[in-house]
């Protein structure tokens, strides 16, 4: 039997932050299996097992003062076969090592308030890198505490008989609730008499569906989970980067293969990453990174590059093809980040690096790059392109700041589609491509409508531009476009107000009087060139048609609200400034979030609905839209799981193999 | 010249009270033309032609001191032939009189507060009960006022090659937005590790969509608007019932034919009408018959009778096959009623008349059939099934007050299927069944979520049922069932709250913090049979599996939230009194409506963000979802007009005609 040591006293509390109200994810009795019951794995896709025995110290689970017996097993076998020891059905030379953590949690707020935790002592053993390449049933079973067993049934899919696509661009809406894009067609297309005269590209796609975002225990997501989703195929946990459970430490849990990485993998594909946000954000680092703390940001940036470090055995990974993006405050020396400026490194791996939109186009298209256009996110689309005087809050990477030649998601994009393509060529592979409108997300949180929908207007418009510049380069045929959303925010448009008559009210509930529903919603005043009865607010930003609002910022604004709130003030009119803060702290008025008095002071306010720590909106349960065109697009009508995105994907590009596969990838 | 007379005096201020802020629907200049342009027909589909001239006394389209000019010409043409006078196009051997009327609005709040009206003088002209037989693109040009023109172009849609479907059931989640159907789901279904172990009917549907509810004139709808999109084709504007224009009298507006009617007339198919609601309630209403008004109930359940009477010339209608659901009051003689008892005038053209399950169960399937069940609208299916004390309240349509043998959706409807299905066999015919989950709006508007999700459920429950019962009788692959909604509510589930802790609270703020979002949220806890950690409120209502929640009032509820909402409290726990009633007059407080002191008053309060005359939620701007099965199904794929669902609908029932038809129909 291996050495090891329980730790009876509570460690750090810090790593239970994560988990108050549940012992571990997937993990109903007190042996967890990873992946859990019920999992369904593409034929060849690379993945972690890990075990854990559970002793809790106190509380309804107590076992054993908190010792977990080390002597525990692990079997497999296929459908109707006999069942094997891990090691012997899967050919591992030397049994695992059992390691041991431990964590704490509370039952419940009662508990949290009396400060009641309760401490968890874990004993575990990881078995990494592995595959299985046979279709069917697989069956799990653990057995551990004299004779307590934990089961689980694994489901391979079937190979698909030939693949459909070449190339695949994934374009995620980061928080897109079907609601926004309701909004942001009202706001950028005009109807006559009730007919729309234009519609969102979206609108038109081949291929319309939903996909359910719940996690594996918790039926809200975040990001880095249901994004996790989409690319593994496997349900997991809030803050995990391709990796099950946030217990222990940020790198030794088990980790799922992508879809990016099996197209790396078995086919040699070219792969790019490109995001709005600062580039070591959860989704895009979902692409390609595996962490079970999102805001492992040094590391993200290192695995994009090199992949997986340290004795958490996976396959070699040797780099994206491209990545273009926001955070330039994660690639410089400093805290955090050691003495290294990852820009230098990545150039001395080959990677062309640039700053600005110039540099970005004039990127040799043959070559890989690294484009890192400022610190944090960015700007928004209604900065950039409406209120440019916003922009003097821009921080260029090297720490400029003012308003520069930053590129916008389509330029990204269509770059990214060139380079690609040029380099997947001369390969003779195919490419696959991430692109993120970020900025949708991140604004919904703070309810900033008005530049959260601009963002989203940005991404239609970069869809329609990508899919004709795909016709132009002659691979239209051979793309799959996909997209969809990682979540919604709880939103809906109920009315308009008349900002005019709401500015001049001089309390909450008069201001409220400017609202009209049904009938007195009217048309959409977002269309209209001229304002019919003169307002001094009006913004002119673009022609009919073009795909954006004529004005953003009309007389009668759409009435909107959200599920669920900070306390706040609202006034339905555009902020002519970056970024709105609904809410701040005011310890007169107690702990946590208030509303901030510098936030529109003209309108009237609203006492929230969320745990007072909440300073902005959260995530919500409705089902996102997907849509999709080419090669491959029926498969995403009707209603999904998330995870049936992965799956699609791999049928879609034939990423199923019944034999461990890796296909030399020339840089 | 005909003669007319001009009233310059301001006429009723009633009329316009439904028009505040714009002076007429789809009528930008003074000259109105009706059917508006851009507006699509089914080939041989009846509607009236009505075209205005409008002379605003002042304001800021003031004209000729509010008189319009009676010299006016209405001119059509097919595409590229010469434009016709209307009467001679159409064959119309006397021009129209001209009519005359007048209304007055308000051009905006500031106007309103001062009470600055707009009276408005109008001419008109209507030539009714005509149709447009060649499918292609006609020329509308209306010419008034010395010489000021309004045009318009209609296009004829084309033929359908040949039908798909025989019979169509048309199912309507009334106020069904899709935030719903996801929250129905973690309700009613359990999921492991996250996935779903049994879905929603819904999910698995052969063909999604989504449609578009906005209306002609406002991007907000009522249901009568939007069903008569939904069944017309056309986009009218809030409270007009196939009818365009709220002005004038409640009957004379322009119609438009159903494709219900057309089913009849063309084919001379079985019509039925289930719904939850009172019987006149909009959406049923919609089926068949013509107001401006949809508060005519009266008029309403004559007309689901005798059709559309007086001089407002339409084709004949010999009434509904069956027709299912609440609101006796309006049958009754009494205050606008009439002497007359609708319940014998039905009997007497040959319906069979129940008034209660027992009743309806034995109706004889050959005979047509009238079902109204109680007053005002059917129970909901949470106090039926869950809290049956609550029937207490429940009207039998006598008066007799307490729990009866009261239909749900399901029995109404699968009674429906086999009284529509036997009379359509021995007639040789198809058959289109209207059932209408309407207690989802109406639960959604005083933001009762559990009694609206009870009934979402019981809709997919009476869908699986439906399904099942049509394969049995040997009718399934004869018939397209579409389920969709007319527009939803702003609503999102966003984490759950721990409603012991919440309760045991004693600030609103305290409350809040019982809230837990993302990895908080948890689990759905109306899935498990038993409370972990004990509470005394739990309600246990049904088995896993069998498409409700196992437990209705769990520990922890979910936290959900509304767009637009009153002055309201909340503790997320299910009511277990009917009805729920959020926002209350207070004279004290001011004008308008505030928090109900008797409701929730565990909860914590909100202050509301809508015009303080509004006592519940509004309807929303989200797109709608939709879902198909069987013959034509495939039609509603992707993203469409509400207006597209007639359309789809007549395409698969074949209902387009190159000419006038009126088959016999044999009652």
């Amino acid at each position: 039997m291996v050495a090891f040591k329980l730790l009876a006293a509570v460690l750090v509390a810090g790593t239970a932050t994560a988990q108050t109200f549940r012992r571990s994810a997937a993990c109903p009795k007190l042996g967890c299996v990873y992946p859990p019951d019920q999992v369904d794995f593409i034929a060849g896709q690379t993945f972690d097992i890990r075990v854990e025995v559970q002793a809790p110290v106190n509380g309804s689970e107590a076992y054993n003062n908190g010792v977990p017996s080390p002597d525990f097993t692990l079997q497999i076998g296929s459908k109707g076969s006999k069942l094997q020891d891990v090691t012997k059905f899967f050919g591992i030379k030397a049994d695992a090592e059992v390691e041991s953590y431990n964590f704490t949690y509370f039952e419940d707020l009662f508990a949290k308030e009396e400060g009641a935790a309760t401490p968890v002592n874990v004993l575990a053993k990881s078995y990494r890198n592995i595959q299985l390449h046979q279709p069917g049933e697989y069956h799990v079973v653990f057995t551990y505490n004299n004779g307590m067993q934990t089961t689980a049934t694994w489901t391979v899919l079937p190979l698909p008989k030939k693949p459909k696509a070449k190339n695949i661009i994934f374009f995620l809406g980061d928080g897109m609730a079907g609601s926004m894009v309701s909004a942001a067609r009202l706001l950028a297309h005009k109807t006559i008499n009730g007919k729309y005269q234009t519609m969102l590209k979206m609108d038109e796609a081949e291929a319309f569906g939903l996909q359910m975002t719940h996690s594996l225990d918790s039926f809200i997501t975040d990001s880095a989970n249901s994004a996790s989703a989409l690319f593994t195929g496997k349900k997991m946990t809030v803050n995990g980067l391709n990796m099950y459970t946030s217990t222990g430490n940020a790198f030794g849990s088990p980790k799922v293969e992508t879809v990016f990485e099996m197209a790396r993998r078995t086919l040699g594909m070219q792969i790019g990453v490109v995001s709005k946000a600062y580039i070591a954000d959860a989704s895009p680092a979902a692409v390609c990174t595996h962490t079970s703390q999102r805001s492992q940001y040094t590391a993200i940036i290192e695995q994009y590059l090199t992949g997986v470090s340290g004795n958490y055995s996976w396959f070699p990974w040797q780099g994206v093809d491209l990545l273009f993006g926001g955070g330039a405050e994660n690639f410089l020396p400093g805290p955090g980040n050691g003495n290294v400026s990852q820009f230098d490194r990545w150039a001395e791996h080959g990677y062309q690096v640039g700053f600005n939109n110039t540099q970005l186009q004039a990127f040799d298209n043959a070559q890989r790059a690294l484009g890192i256009f400022t610190r944090g996110n960015l700007s928004t689309w209604l900065d950039k392109n409406v209120y440019p005087d916003t922009l003097a809050n821009a921080i260029q990477p090297d720490g400029t700041q003012g308003a520069y030649d930053q590129p916008g998601l389509k330029e990204m994009t269509l770059k990214a589609v060139d380079m690609l393509s040029t380099r997947a060529k001369k390969r003779k592979t195919g490419w696959a491509l991430f692109s993120e409108a970020a900025l949708i997300d991140k604004e919904m949180h703070v309810q900033d409508t008005q530049r959260a929908l601009g963002d989203l207007l940005e991404l239609d418009d970069t869809i329609r531009a990508t899919l004709e510049h795909l016709k132009k380069i002659g691979e239209l045929d051979n793309t799959l476009i996909v997209v969809t959303a990682d979540h919604g925010h709880g939103f809906d448009v109920f009315g308009s107000a008349d900002t005019k008559y709401l500015a001049k009210q001089t309390t909450d509930r008069k201001k409220r009087d400017a609202i009209g529903a049904y009938i007195n919603s009217g048309l959409s005043d977002y269309v209209v060139p001229d304002d019919v009865l003169a307002t001094n607010h009006t913004v002119f930003t673009g022609e009919q048609g073009s795909g954006f609002p004529v004005t953003w910022d009309p007389r009668y604004a759409i009435a909107h609200g959200w599920a669920a709130f900070p306390d706040k003030r609202e006034d339905f009119r555009t902020a002519t400034k970056h970024e709105r803060i609904p809410a701040t702290k005011n310890a007169e008025a107690g702990s946590g979030y208030f509303f901030n008095p510098d936030d529109k002071p003209d309108g009237f306010g609203m006492t929230g609905n969320m745990d007072g720590t909440e300073a902005q909106g959260v995530h919500s349960l409705v089902d996102v839209p997907i849509y999709a065109w080419g090669p491959g697009a029926e498969l995403f009508r009707g209603v999904h799981s998330n995870v049936d995105i992965a799956f699609n994907v791999a049928a879609a590009l034939g990423l199923g193999r019944n034999k461990n596969v890796t296909t030399t990838y020339q840089k």
